[in-house]
C-alpha cells in the first residue's frame, strides 16, 4: 500500500509570484522613485510607499496579478516538493475578484504541471486544513492547522514566532529534512 | 466570551444554484427536447440526456454558470444559518477556468451579503475542514471532515450512505436540531 502523502499549502502573491517585486517595478515606473526593501523592513505592506495608497491602487489594476514575476526557485522546488508531497497552491484571490482569472492564468503559464484539483482560491484560510502551510502572512500562519513556515518578506521581518525561510533553496532544506523524519 | 460559531461549507451548483433546471433549459432550447427530471434518476450528471456531449459543452460555454438559477430558499435559508453558523462558500471552479469570474458574480448577485472572506473556489474539496458540508456529490461528502449532508439532485438519488435534504426547509429543520444539540 502506498503511504498518503502530506499536504502542503502554499500561498501565491509573496511566495511562489514575487509580489515585493512587482510594487517595486510599478512604484518606480508610476511615481519614478526607486524603493529599497531595506526601507520597508517591519512596515506593512500597504504602508511601504511613500504614496500610501499606491499598492491598493495597483492591486485594483488589471493586469497587476498576471504579470507579478516567478520567485526565484519556485518552480524546481515545487516540481521536487511534488514528488514527495501532495502539494496545493491556496491563494487569497477573493478580495479583488479581476484576479481570479489573471492568477489562474498565471498559474497556468508557471505552474502547469499543477492540476487543477489542487488549486484553492479563498477568503480567509481558517478553513483549509494541510499538513503544512508556507505562507508570508501570520493572519494566515496563526491560525493554520498544520505547521506553518513562513516565507520571509519585508512586511513580516519583525515576526519571530514562526519557523522563517528566506528563499526556496531553503524550503527544500526544511521539507526535505521533514520528509525524513516523517518516512 | 461568545462561543465560536460551527462552520458549514455550502456547494453552489446543486445546492445554492439550481444546475439541473440550467441543464433542462438549455437542452431544451438547443435540442428542443424537454427532459424530465425523473428520467436521469440515478444517471451520472454527464449522461443524463440523449446528447451525452451536451452537458460538457455548456459547462464550457460562457455564460453558463453566470445565468444559473438559484435554488428556491436558498437565500433566505442562507441567511437564517449565517445567524447561528459561520457560513463557508465552497464551489468546485478550477475545472472550468472561464467560470471563476462567472461564479464570483452570481454570488454577488444573488448572495451579496456573503463576505469575500467566507468565498473558496477550488479544485478537490478534500483540505476544506469544516464541522458541516452540504453538497450534491459523493465525491466531496466521502471525504469531509465534518459531517456531511446530501443535497438531492437526480444523479445522487442511489446514494443512501450521508443523510439526505431535499430542499433548503429541509436542511434548516436539520441544522436548527444540531444548533441545539450542540448549544
Amino acid at each position: 500500500m502506498t503511504k498518503k502523502k502530506k499536504t502542503i499549502a502554499i500561498d501565491m502573491d509573496g511566495v511562489l509570484a514575487d509580489v515585493e517585486t512587482q510594487f517595486e517595478l510599478w512604484y518606480e515606473r508610476d511615481y519614478g522613485l526607486k524603493i529599497e526593501r531595506s526601507a520597508r523592513l517591519g512596515v506593512p505592506e500597504s504602508e511601504g510607499f511613500p504614496d500610501k495608497g499606491a499598492v491598493r491602487k495597483f492591486v485594483y489594476t488589471p493586469g497587476f496579478f498576471r504579470t507579478i514575476p516567478l520567485m526565484p526557485g519556485a518552480v524546481e522546488a515545487v516540481q521536487q516538493l511534488m514528488e514527495h508531497y501532495e502539494v496545493y497552491v491556496v491563494s487569497a484571490a477573493m478580495e479583488f475578484p479581476q484576479c481570479l482569472s489573471e492568477k489562474r492564468e498565471w498559474l497556468d503559464e508557471y505552474f502547469p504541471f499543477i492540476d487543477w484539483r489542487n488549486i484553492i482560491f479563498c477568503g480567509d484560510k481558517s478553513v483549509i486544513d494541510t499538513d503544512y502551510m508556507i505562507d508570508d502572512h501570520c493572519k494566515n500562519l496563526d491560525f493554520c492547522k498544520g505547521k506553518a513556515i513562513m516565507f520571509d518578506a519585508p512586511h513580516n521581518s519583525e515576526k519571530t514566532h514562526h519557523v522563517r525561510v528566506k528563499s526556496w533553496a531553503e524550503v527544500l532544506m526544511l521539507m526535505g529534512r521533514e520528509n525524513l523524519i516523517e518516512a
